[in-house]
């Protein structure tokens, strides 16, 4: 159901000819309201794809009435003509559903540094909304693939009011703000100040907290989409505790369909003096490619987490680490700790636990192993 | 004939037995003076061995007698009974030269968190001191190799002095101020504070500017020892200079054995702000996994140098930069440029240079691409 779940919007999903395999590339999801209220991040990357300049001014307006996605192109370091295109792009769902272009966001992924066939693109967009139902979100989340061999979606009841959404994203996934292309809608009836407010703090602890290779992306962008239509006001903390389980389910999702990987790594910190040292930790660990190598060879091989732990500013002393894999404390107080034996590491879920010693804050990076099929993939696949 | 090009400098390896394989494992070098003057650098790794924990107190005292070096065990993460077993390597070392221990420095190479087999490394030392020789840089070298597939030496002749070396390493290889093993000699008569100062710039624009894999190591230790034995006292800049050549020549061979690379990568950042910014931003594209992938299948992907050098907070504007891949300006004014099938990459050297338009300042850092065969080796080897 999708983006769909939530009543007040419909969606479609259609093969536009983009993409040159004939799959489908191009969703359309548009908020019928009453209301049309809106909130997104995007990438912190400073190299930033046309949509995505496109579509955080679009936001400023806290109004969206209409998205349009494709896949087969990211249309990033595409130049003056690029961002021509997304304009166009805009314009066009706005002619063909009677909206204000000024209120359509437009997300692309794909390729960096070619044109869209913008050719096949706009008569694309007729045709999607031509097919645009109440039932359409599925084929919207199908339409956004690229690498991925699944597609993403989650849905959250709440009193009266639910929160559906959509997200694609197998590779690149290291965000900084927001990741890949997400959206969530929701018919509850929330303004977009809170909905603005809801998203950030959903997302800092989810997406921005998926670490799967390092690699920022220059077209992440996570939207929600309010319309209001169940006429239900949420209480402010369960609509907060929806959208941001809404956010972990889809984050989970992109980690367990990253690209190449055989195990899915939970990098836990805790103890740490504050929640940035815990990140910092984390994400050192998840990006240290040794380590990533090993767990790939399940071997729980600790001195490579605190050769990365090393590496970071937090607060810490070395004699005083501790490390667990699968729960077993193979290394306390900085060296050898229970037998390495004991650790199982055969299933896909590795969970890491670096214990800082140093204070009370922690905090949850998931990663991916580092395998060769992630190399084979990346090596031949120019993105 | 590595560190004992220089007069005045023998050195032996010997196989201890602290290797499985029975292969080379255990390198003396030995100052005989008249000077023995010194310095060295270390990890910034906050997570140190406990042979860089001795040494680096051995080189506060700005003298060095003597270097006992192994591979088959990194001594690091192995608490105060591992610290006792470097110092009990050093007395040992001192005893059977006669030397005082606290002039002795220790370096180790190998798995993290073992504890080193002390019954045969102190037999391995008399053996060492009874092979000391003044041809025997070579076999030093070799006795100090990991994964290393060859060993690493460099000699740089002065105005009636020479500087020698030979360095050790081959994965977790991206120092934060030095890297892996090295130690230079010469018989220049130079007093500890100018090696001192030498070092410390020649090894900031050479080891410091490999990035091979975001790696740091927890043992990495550069040692310049000085003996005066030639009786000539150089031309500082000439002094240097040569310091600097024989680090950068030993610096290219670490590159050019990193485990599991078919290509070494020349990042030159061009026209930026500062050389911080330079070296920031040579840094991140180094880093960059997708990218390394990319080149390994020599597909000149600016698209993913462009996603990089967004990520740092260099300055830059995203639409004035330029990338080169061996001399082609595949992207200008952040896209597109000349055709990307002019770009030859058959060959093991690749050349990215990422031109900022932001200033004057340049820095060059050497990667490698990432491989399945770096996976292989790191998910079947515990280091």
């Amino acid at each position: 159901m999708s983006v769909t779940a939530a009543k007040g919007f419909t969606a479609a999903g259609v093969a536009a000819g983009i993409r040159s395999d004939g799959a489908p590339d191009l969703a359309l999801v548009v908020n019928h309201g009453p209301r049309q209220a809106a909130a997104g991040v995007f990438t912190s990357n400073r190299v930033k794809a046309a949509p995505v300049l496109w579509s955080r001014q679009v936001l400023r307006g806290g109004r969206v009435s209409a998205v349009v996605l494709n896949s087969g192109g990211a249309n990033a370091c595409t130049g003056p003509l690029g961002f021509q295109d997304t304009h166009a792009t805009a314009e066009k769902v706005a002619e063909v559903l009677g909206h204000n272009a000024a209120e359509v966001a437009v997300c692309s992924t794909g390729l960096i540094g070619v044109r869209l066939p913008m050719d096949r693109l706009l008569p694309g967009i007729e045709k999607a909304a031509a097919g645009l139902s109440a039932h359409g979100g599925d084929r919207a989340a199908i339409a956004i693939r690229t690498t991925d061999t699944v597609y993403k979606t989650a849905v959250v009841e709440g009193a009266g009011w639910t929160v559906g959404g959509m997200a694609k994203g197998a590779g690149m996934l290291a965000p900084g703000l927001a990741t890949v292309l997400v959206v969530l809608t929701t018919d509850a009836d929330v303004e977009s100040a809170e909905l603005d407010a809801v998203l950030r703090e959903a997302t800092r602890t989810t997406f921005d907290r998926i670490d799967s290779d390092g690699c920022m992306s220059t077209n992440d962008t996570v939207l929600l989409l309010a319309s209001g239509a169940s006429g239900a006001t949420p209480d402010r903390e369960e609509f907060a505790e929806a959208v941001r389980t809404a956010c972990e389910e889809l984050a989970r999702q992109l980690v367990g369909d990253a690209e190449g990987a055989s195990k899915d790594i939970r990098v836990e910190v805790v103890n740490a003096a504050s929640e940035d040292d815990a990140v910092e930790v984390g994400r050192a660990i998840a990006r240290n490619n040794l380590l990533k190598c090993a767990v790939h060879g399940e071997d729980p091989n600790w001195g490579r987490v605190l050769s990365a732990i090393g590496t970071t500013s937090a607060a810490f002393e070395p004699d005083r680490l501790n490390v667990a894999v699968n729960g077993v404390w193979v290394c306390r107080n900085g060296f050898a700790g229970e037998d390495r034996e004991l650790v199982d590491m055969r299933y896909r879920e590795v969970r890491i636990t670096a214990d800082l010693a140093a204070g009370d804050a922690s905090a949850v990076i998931w990663t991916n192993d580092l395998t060769a099929d992630y190399v084979h993939e990346n090596s031949d696949y120019s993105s």
